[in-house]
């Protein structure tokens, strides 16, 4: 039944949508209309082109569903009968009126998460009076738990990644003396050589830098005795990769290599909370309260792990006020941080999946405090 | 007074903000809420993540403006007291609350035309009762407009895809053989060593494909005898290159040699019809004529062309009902393409600049009918 390279199976649609429509009868959810991110995918194997001509799948909770899309991209459409109609529009045609035509007199609406505003606000003129959503309502839930199939896709990249990592953690990615963005570079061409199709961030900050969560990485370079904060992924065969590893070119010092012992065993504790049944909110406690045991709770400004799939941040969040229980098939990242802002910083971060037997981590690279050259 | 590797100068920058209070004052614009998108980097020199956690500008057409960030972010943004207050918020606290608050009793509002929309429906539910729509309405024609630096980033990005296609006209670029996907990396490797800080796209269709305009460039292996449609771009110190060529893997057919040369004398035409004051549609127009005239009318699919900036795609369109006249600064693509479903099709695309001295073609690399190996 596998198809190479195609990373949902035309069956696996079919009970997909069969899943959404009895989701969006449980919240009155009357129809949705699908456009970026991977709501669309997910159901139809078709992404849409982030432009402004737009792409929309009208998903009714009681009739067929329809993808709009621009004619100069239909052919790009790979059609399935079973789950969607194709209607392609023509240039000069307005496809807003054609996505109001479809939902009719249906009044409880929903959107994509990232549709365009532009295309909301428009819908929303031509549908007046009606109520507004967003589709992760209904699709949050059902994407967050992976098919068989979807759990080995993200083994994959997560085993790409992993060997990037190896290559940082073994010396084979030059540090001292580049500047973060040639280490970046490195680093993306590496997920590319590794089997990603597209990079999706590589974040290198090092020194002072390291202590800056999302540090866009620029001209400073990295010099000895440092810690380098490196968080890189992408995308392969639609599914996300998402690691950090720090690293420290030189002996750190004694309050590096604490701050470090703490970050792993605050790390190692919340993949361990991650079972089956267990609050989300609960794995971000663990890590929260270790490293507010060992002093730096202060320095610890974000989440714990967001989910992860056909996007790179998706339900389920692992952040206090998330009182889901973890269901096997949830993924995840475990990324605690520890940052000294204007001195240094580390993160460790894997992605993890539930399963009945236990959390399953998908990253393998060593965790290990590593001096490289 | 320019600085290397910044785009956006701020002293450009506070003449931005001043145009668009005055634009956002003219049209009756409250406040505006700038998140995803160049309108935002455009004012600030800051590009927000496109994550979910929220990252607006708040801007009051009578008030100074705040970004709100977040806080795990804030270190990334380069802050210009001059345009805007920095104001991070921490996780757990709601940004859309922040933002409202800002935004106070103002009732005529305008938000990025790519703002998630799960923010949109955040904020229309934090401030009822207002008037929503686009801020391109206000930023759309000011963007439109580049001036001296925007021109010269503009040109130095179309340079760098100029050297790329030159390597595909010269034969560099092995065809016959390789799948268009690794034609497709081919070219986007080529953009990166030209200068390209990413590649937005490598379009390559082939044979029957290349009468697909927005073909996905896959497993199919090009052959001898076809033509090979590669349209390829990406950003260059936050400027947009785009540029197609069309060559043939050996001897084309007396018929594609008439096609191509009916449509390069088009695409000639409408870059020469590209003048200031003429309207945008006069010069989609003149292109659509000519190949209508030469009966290929069915065959052109889709507008002569889009703006170009630090957005692929912007004002100003150039389309039947665009009757704005161009002025100088004006940047925008001249592509037309002729399309036989099935069979092939051919595009040029040059991306072009409206000065008083007539149409400035930014790129230069040949239109000769060319065959490669």
């Amino acid at each position: 039944m596998s198809q190479p390279g195609t990373s949902v199976l035309p069956a696996g649609r079919q009970g997909r949508i069969a899943r959404v429509r009895a989701a969006m009868e449980e919240s009155g959810i009357e129809a949705m209309l699908l456009s970026l991110g991977a709501d669309l995918p997910w159901l139809t194997g078709y992404q849409a082109m982030p432009l402004e001509r737009l792409t929309v799948l009208v998903v009714p909770a009681d009739a067929d569903a329809v993808l709009l899309v621009p004619e100069l991209e239909a052919p790009r459409v790979d059609p399935d009968p079973a789950v969607f109609e194709v209607r392609p529009w023509a240039e000069g045609e307005d496809p807003v009126a054609a996505a109001a035509r479809i939902v009719g007199s249906r009044r409880r609406l929903a959107v994509s998460d990232r549709m365009w505003s532009t295309f909301l606000l428009a819908l929303q003129e031509a549908l007046p009076s009606r109520e507004w959503g967003t589709s992760s309502r209904v699709t949050g839930p059902l994407r967050a738990v992976k098919d068989r199939e979807e759990v080995e896709a993200l083994a994959a990249a997560s085993a790409g990644a992993d060997r990037v990592a190896a290559a940082l953690l073994g010396g084979e990615v030059a540090l001292v003396g580049r500047s973060e963005r040639q280490v970046s570079e490195d680093l993306g061409r590496r997920l590319i050589a590794e089997g990603h199709d597209r990079v999706d961030f590589a974040i290198v900050g090092s020194g002072p830098n390291s202590a800056s969560p999302h540090h866009e990485p620029g001209t400073r370079v990295i010099g000895p005795g440092e810690a380098v904060v490196c968080d890189f992924g992408g995308t392969m065969a639609g599914y996300c990769s998402d690691i950090t590893r720090t690293v420290f070119t030189g002996e750190p010092s004694p309050e590096m290599v604490e701050l470090y012992a703490l970050l792993q065993e605050a790390q190692a504790a919340a993949v361990a909370a991650a079972t089956v049944g267990t609050p989300c909110e609960e794995v971000d406690r663990v890590a929260r309260e270790r490293i507010a045991a060992g002093g730096y709770g202060a320095a610890f400004i974000h989440r714990t792990g967001h989910g992860i799939g056909m996007e790179g941040h998706e339900d389920p969040y692992i952040v206090a006020g998330n009182a889901q229980p973890l269901v096997a098939g949830h993924a995840f990242s475990v990324e605690p941080g520890i940052y000294l802002a204007g001195r240094y910083g580390a993160r460790i971060e894997d992605i993890v999946v539930a399963t009945d037997a236990g959390p399953r981590p998908l990253n393998l690279a060593s965790h290990d405090l590593t001096v490289v050259g």
